[in-house]
């Protein structure tokens, strides 16, 4: 056996937990050596009853330790950037959370940093992974059903996050769409050109004074393909991930996971159990899947299939739908990475 | 365009009507000459409302019109071995409802009588034109699922009918399984060797005096195919008809037909409606569909696939199924064929 | 029995056909006195089969027979508007097929017509009355979702037209988007406020010197509600009808029609049948179902549910998705309807 | 956090490593002490991966390890009733995989030990613990679906075992079976009064020479319920585990868990990936639940739901079987017990 891969991790909150908790069980050729966080201590049980010995605040003990090879970025988007650098700096290899960040200049400035200390950056776009959309991914790459004309991706979440954080969050386009931007993208496999988007807070009329819960976005592809998201806070029913790719010779469609195949068949109806509540079970899978190719990629040295440039482009894409909104009409996504 | 086929229609129920409607409608290349029920009178004014002149309660003034080319037997199972003979007898061709009769004897000589006068007799299993099933034989008579080895027909009524009925129906293996009888020995293409068959009166227990209302039976066929059917008067959710071939090469299963394709998501559950309650929305096209056959039989002086010898054969399968219930015991049809 | 209503029909095509098959086979409390088309001759043997008896190619023997109640308009979009005002002129009540018509002045002027000579009008938008589609209409109005806040819809022919017809359609937003705009504001229960539009000839790059071939329109509704259309000429695996309508409470969503429900499970994978591959397979219930709705408001005296003024609001919503897709904007429908 | 449970392990096959991994994994309150295979040695890498210390091919080891608290059993049938008699004698708690043994006679005396010593013998029915039939047992015990009339089991392997194990296998009732033996046992809530069986070889010839390789089973039920079984060593499409019930007030049924829920519509037809095609995939989740309700007993002092009963009465079901088969009669329960 190979020797392990030694790790540290920064932001242990729900996401990092999984990921943590994944890598102990899942890859024992993974030596998690520290672990921080701003708030550490209330996570020190947790962390024992792991087996995990190096608990710390400080960021830097990850990034001055010479036996970590590669850093793991849990923590809340307005630091990505700032990790990113200092890892890179450190010479170690990156795995960070989606989104790569809020703030153009600086997002340009970690991939840069990336790019000189040749480190390999994956990001977290877990969705990549997951078994209904990779499935559709590889009939699409296989030219089962021709040229992608239309693509729709439904996400709509079970039930809108608390206010506080709403107003943190930089906006359903960011913390919500960001996944979409990049599924549209992934499975086009093609770049934006424009995005036309409109929205409303339809389900809570508070959010309405910083943001929207609903929203219907439309984006044109180079090559032209078209693609439709809709989005909303909160679906009554469940957490409804689906994806439709359709094209010059035939389509794909993917439906929602089901906790069970049960069909109860009475007088009145016929019923079947809810779709999953929760993102968590629903994607517990791809979280996994997305740690093992980043563990592939150090120790056969190839380059992540999800990179800061794809990082970058979802931001973009992001930016140009907001823009859209306010200003009532297509913009272009030039418009913005011309900045 | 060819010259009207001719045709007289005897017993003029639910099953009955159905059948007039539809040549009516749909069949501007036959000409229903006369009908004919015992009680005629309550049909005058539905008669006269399709524009069908001669309406009589005396069946010899169709088969001794010369003009009648083919006579269509819808009237009640123990009548239809002596309204055979008599139709043979006229040189008319015969379509005759499902079962062929319930004297095994007396089912011979009709058929005896069929053969002498060279008329073709078509039977009404309108299942085997069913949209579902017909997709099934199409499918292994294909060879796509190899050698059939397991058959499964589940076939349940949404409600028992009058006890007044039942009691002289000849019992749920003479008038409900009959169909499935048939539809084993159709996907399988083979013979049946010998059934082993258990029920009760789980619905009704007044029933339990002179018949089952729930049932389980297997068949054994010639070249080795299991077949497993069963049957209940009352299924609360509908009209539950499905059928699945196992082969050695895969399989295929049919589900129910719903009214539409609608999945309602709530808080609760995902719902769709109901299947159909009533066999005639169910199985409405294939009545249609075995009437094009017969057609088809009459002007290209073809055989109809479904003959008097099927006929036959599923009432010898119904009285294998009676025995091994009383008996408590697997009954060979040579048991019952020798007699 | 109530004396026979008395219909004449112009315009003998396709779906003339179609609706007239349908009222003498179905329909015996109707005589189709008159059937005019600007080409009779080939008609003829048609009509003879079915015993329709007056034939001619001039509308006006339809229009001056007294004992006419209703005329049928089938006729091409073009001469619509000309035909509801001479049939409303001469006190008939009218079914016309969608669209109302291709000039809006002219519509607005045969709505008056209507109005004027207090006659019933119903369009033929026969999705409305699909078993699909009206099973989500229930649902959204019995509040089972409440309140509507995405209503996506899919609409793809299964291939296009010669390009001799797409020349004359007066494009995809007129002769085939026209349904799903109806669908649209139908499921809505609203008006639509605002349009946006994109599409290419990505099927054929023919098509792009006067149209598109594939098509995404957004639409905000005046209540909140958005919808989303999209459309394609030409989708491979069959006639590709689907709809969804999210809401505060829930959502429900209709998949296509299947023509059987056999599943295939071979070493390979899971096969079912291609979906049914024309509108006429699709559709064939849903063109009885309206005209029963039209007899009974000829009978009773009602209201028909689909009204000139729903013509019109399809047209008005088509014209400003055209000038959306023109000038790359969004189109309010006050731009269009102030004209 | 309690003290852990110490346990020992005796057969380390393919089900005894799934086991042991997940309570490595999932169950950080097991203390896994020791475990035992007669070919230990080839173990000893994949055990030190994993951090098991205690190795040995003597599993006195682990009966007389004062501190071991329960003994998990993997071994081949024949040894199941002596080691849970050894481990009974020494006061530990156990859970054994099924079959609980071969010889009546020794399950019987295994039993008693079990009794005499107090301790629990929870049996390794996992398809109890599965999400979908689990689903079905709520939806019967809540009386959703009223009084069971119908059980149908399917039961498909992909492919057949190598003959050299079917040969020592006890046969195709008892090493397949079992489990739906079990299972129409759970769900009737109710014990077997009689079963009849048929079967051949007709996948493999070769195994006619000692068992059979599909099978037809049919169960009465003391209360009246009648369950269908049916079996193949070979189902090409993958792994197929199917259940329905069917009762007084309506039905339950599940079908197969799918890989992905993506649909992909060409101009050929629909296609969907194939079904799970090895039951570790299948039923990987249910290892996991039974092993948790395992430590609750042990926790809580709670009593399994799956116990030696259980065990014995799928043997007494499978000998009735065999003798069925082997006679050509139905045979009650009550000729094998009173043995």
């Amino acid at each position: 056996m190979t020797s392990k891969i030694i790790m540290g991790a920064i932001g242990i909150g729900r996401i990092g937990k999984i990921h943590i908790e994944n890598i102990l069980r899942f890859f024992p050729d993974v030596e998690l050596r520290t672990i921080c966080d701003i708030q550490i201590k209330p996570l020190s049980s947790w962390a024992k009853s792991l087996g995990i010995i190096n608990t710390t605040s400080d960021p830097s003990k990850i990034f001055r330790d010479p036996d970590i090879q590669a850093v793991l970025i849990f923590s809340s988007t307005d630091t990505h950037s700032e990790f990113i650098i200092q890892a890179a700096n450190a010479k170690k290899h990156i795995f960070c959370e989606k989104p790569i960040g809020n703030n153009l200049k600086r997002i340009r400035e970690s991939l840069e940093a990336v790019k000189q200390n040749g480190v390999k950056l994956m990001l977290g776009f877990n969705r990549r992974f997951d078994h209904n959309f990779r499935r559709i991914k590889s009939v699409v790459t296989a030219g089962q059903i021709g040229i992608p004309h239309i693509i729709k991706i439904t996400s709509r979440d079970p039930a809108p996050p608390p206010l506080e954080f709403l107003k943190r969050s930089g906006g359903l386009f960011f913390d919500m769409t960001i996944h979409d931007w990049d599924m549209a993208r992934y499975l086009a496999d093609d770049e934006v050109e424009e995005v036309y988007a409109i929205g409303s807070a339809l389900i809570n009329p508070s959010i309405a004074d910083f943001d929207i819960d609903t929203a219907v976005a439309v984006l044109k592809f180079k090559q032209g393909t078209m693609a439709i998201i809709d989005n909303s806070r909160q679906a009554k029913y469940g957490y409804d991930q689906r994806v439709e790719v359709f094209g010059s010779e035939g389509a794909i469609m993917v439906d929602n996971d089901a906790p069970n195949t049960a069909r109860i068949f009475t007088s009145n109806s016929i019923e079947s159990d809810k779709i999953h509540h929760f993102f968590l079970e629903r994607y517990m899978q791809s979280y996994k899947d997305e740690m093992i190719e980043f563990l592939e990629c150090l120790r056969e040295n190839k380059n992540p299939s999800v990179t800061g440039y794809d990082g970058i482009q979802a931001v973009l894409i992001a930016e140009a739908a907001k823009k859209s909104l306010v200003e009532h009409r297509p913009v272009a996504i030039s418009e913005i990475d011309s900045k």
